[in-house]
């Protein structure tokens, strides 16, 4: 049975005790996959930002692990440890791109700009799924996940090239805060490999964990 | 019986259709605010950003009404349009004091900048304790709250003697992800009417509202 790596989540990037910068995500998603996974009988890893939904915990059936990170930073620590031990890498958590340059200390007052415009500097984070694409073994999956607005299927597969996914999952603004799921996976060649319209992100996850497992045995 | 006013939780203020710029709050103080004045008999209506904690809904016991708002601008229109009928208005959200200056349709590309730096700009949001302040009438008690990192009590009445707060709840990071509470009330004189060190948030609340209603009775 295949030993599953998966991030969810969003994740937050502080600029001082109090202010963060973060993505919209509730977590839905990736905890639906952590379970789906587990109920086809994967042992699962879960690395979770800051969740809306509950976390399932490590020791229940199937889930070996659940890591709580903060930032994009911890993010990718916890998954380059655990990287090498695992089958399949999902990486479905909305990792910042964008940190602060600099973490104040306490809290910034806001009298220290006389009240006025604050202009803050971005740096990008570690690109999670670009490195361990680059690390992937022959014997180890890595599906990744693309939130594009427009251009959305060239987009994705640009994505998935450039982060050398075996899978991509195409996922889309439309689909914030509705239960609905509405995802394209697109194959190692480009292709459309399964429509997935399901009426809840759990069904959807399950569908999705369903077309994994089985490129794997196909491969 | 007084009709209270109350703000919850952090706001979000969006860079683009998936980034946003927040604060580090749960809203658990806030709700907890809600249904301890409501116990007391009050008439609650709840101006909330989006919490952590479940929120009660509007037509329970001693809650008339439950406003949920994303932005620090939804929340000061909720507040503005409602401020002339309280008794009592605690401003207990975290509303981010800065947004973007401008919020990008669809989602910025990482490589926009080449994947690079991103200097982002940011102004100021309205700010919802200094203009009720300025419009409180002379049966209107308004409670702040001030999360002050260092020189605690003196900035705390700083923004309570700017801001014409009746009284002011010094709050500190410390209680961050804390069960236990520890607040500082100062009153409209600049002295502390009461230290609270308390188990819980919900009992540290109990013992903020039997202040503010006492404080109203004696003025």
């Amino acid at each position: 049975m295949p030993r599953v790596l998966l991030t969810a989540g969003p994740t937050r990037e502080y600029l001082d005790a109090v202010r963060y910068l973060s993505n919209r995500s509730s977590g839905r998603m990736g905890v639906a996959l952590a379970r789906a996974f587990a109920a086809q009988g994967a042992t699962v890893t879960l690395v979770a930002g800051p969740c809306e939904v509950a976390l399932p915990r490590g020791g229940e059936a199937g889930i070996a692990e659940v890591v709580e990170v903060v930032s994009a930073a911890e993010m990718y620590d916890a998954v380059a440890s655990r990287f090498a031990a695992c089958d399949i890498f999902v990486a479905a958590a909305a990792v910042a791109d964008y940190k602060p340059a600099e973490r104040l200390e306490g809290k910034r007052k806001k009298e220290a700009a006389g009240g006025n415009h604050w202009t803050l500097e971005l740096v990008p984070t570690a690109d999670i799924l670009l490195e361990m694409g680059k690390r992937k073994g022959p014997r180890q999956t890595v599906v990744g996940f693309a939130l594009e607005a427009h251009d959305a299927l060239a987009n994705a597969n640009a994505k998935r090239e450039r982060k050398r996914c075996d899978l991509i999952v195409l996922n889309s603004p439309a689909n914030f805060g509705d239960a609905a799921d509405t995802l394209t996976l697109l194959d190692d060649t480009g292709k459309v490999r399964r429509q997935i319209n399901e009426p809840s992100k759990e069904s959807a996850a399950a569908a999705l964990v369903e077309e994994i497992l089985s490129h794997r045995h196909a491969t």
